[in-house]
């Protein structure tokens, strides 16, 4: 069977994938999308299956590579469909797109779907920025964790931008979503220690002992942790901050706890 | 002397000033602008004396720590500028601009006026994105760095990005920028150990010792650092990974190095 074939802008099935730019939509159809090249080949390197596939060739920018890409997909047996520039250019989520649209199956798991195997997740309390998800989901997926937690979140993992910020990881590292009492009760039943970022503590987090199995919580970027989860946590600790700023970016303070925790790992 | 208002956005001094959102404009005039309370707030704490403050009362969000704000820079001799609403929104950067915006002179200084007494520098060479530009930043203030060098950039200082990016850091961090020969040189002269990150080694970054004087460098984000800089380094090291993507994001790389210096001089 021929790939289906769009060329007009204004096919109702073009409009009904432009408006999965809508979370709620998203939402309700427990899909995501993936714009893009190199977003799409982490995906598809994770193991991933688009449903379809949306490409356009006028607009590869690497003709070769990509229709390697666009074969990659075909083998999962994922529907392909052909778009005209201006039928793409319709759907594209991006500035600048490269002719590669997919749309995927939600990322996000249920928490007992979840296995704790190395001992190592990271749990995002409230966090807004989806730039900030992102980069948080790239180097939990290097640190190695076994899941990555949003409590309360704002932004949903499915966000093109979480997408594009993550390169990709948003589907290799197990993600979640739940509140903050659920989350908790998570991290009990999966016997993990809880170490809690906040300024205000005078413990370092260089003192503390993550060689057995922990959770590492960060807060949102304006307000930080909840005391809901200061108050239960095992540790509180604090990152030391010589400068003028009194904060780091909450993707940044995850890294340095995660990549600490990573070093003492190395050397148990 | 009363304050100079401004009501009409055709005003020819606005347009001027409209233009140093122009890194060529801002080069040839040797300033930059900070747009957003916060930042200016920050940028004050640093010791910052403002050239003119432009401000909107009918845009200020907590009127009375703006008034504050206002009234701060008018003790340091700013010259100081009511704007109507429409005049300010002519020369806000930002979108939901907050009411202030500062021109200043360029905090970037040149190698010789920088001093190295902490013993510990950050390099960047060829970043691109003004965000991770700034990211570093507040990274490197919070490490405490004597200074961020930025050779062969891409970016300037001045950028409103990396501004708002750096949270005022780059107000409070020494920062110079020069070609990669001239960092080499003076990297050799403050007789730094050069660390280099790059994935093409074995060399663990938690392995090196950072507790002698150092300079850690990171390179642009799709092509790394130079050749000549892998070359001259004491030291290249990596960042294991152990997941599905290649690499770190710059601003992380740069974080988790960084601290981990702090970390090992905190144990001298």
């Amino acid at each position: 069977m021929p790939d289906l074939q769009i060329t007009s802008p204004a096919n109702a099935r073009l409009r009904h994938v432009a408006s999965l730019r809508r979370r709620r939509v998203r939402d309700a159809e427990g899909v995501t999308l993936i714009d893009g090249f190199a977003e799409l080949s982490l995906a598809l390197d994770a193991g991933l299956r688009p449903q379809t596939l949306y490409w356009c060739p006028e607009l590869l920018r690497q003709p070769q590579s990509q229709q390697h890409l666009v074969d990659r997909v075909r083998e999962r047996g994922s529907e392909i469909v052909h778009l005209s520039r201006s039928a793409f250019e319709k759907v594209a989520y991006r500035e600048g797109p490269d002719g590669v649209l997919a749309v995927v199956a939600s990322p996000q798991r249920t928490l007992d779907q979840l296995a704790v195997t190395a001992g190592l997740v990271l749990v995002c309390e409230g966090v807004e920025k989806p730039g900030n998800l992102g980069a948080m989901l790239r180097t939990a997926d290097a640190a190695g964790v076994d899941a990555m937690l949003a409590a309360d979140p704002v932004t949903d993992w499915g966000n093109p931008n979480v997408v594009r910020g993550s390169k990709g990881t948003v589907f290799s590292v197990p993600v979640a979503s739940c509140d903050t009492a659920e989350m908790l009760a998570w991290v009990k039943t999966n016997a993990l220690t809880l170490v809690a970022t906040t300024p205000d503590t005078d413990l370092d987090y260089a003192d503390v002992d993550y060689t057995g199995p922990v959770a590492i919580a960060v807060g949102a970027e304006q307000t930080g942790l909840s005391e809901e989860v200061l108050a239960a946590a095992t540790h509180r600790v604090r990152i030391p901050m010589a400068g003028a700023a009194d904060s780091l970016n909450v993707s940044i303070s995850a890294a340095v706890v995660l990549y600490e925790a990573v070093r003492q790992r190395r050397r148990r």
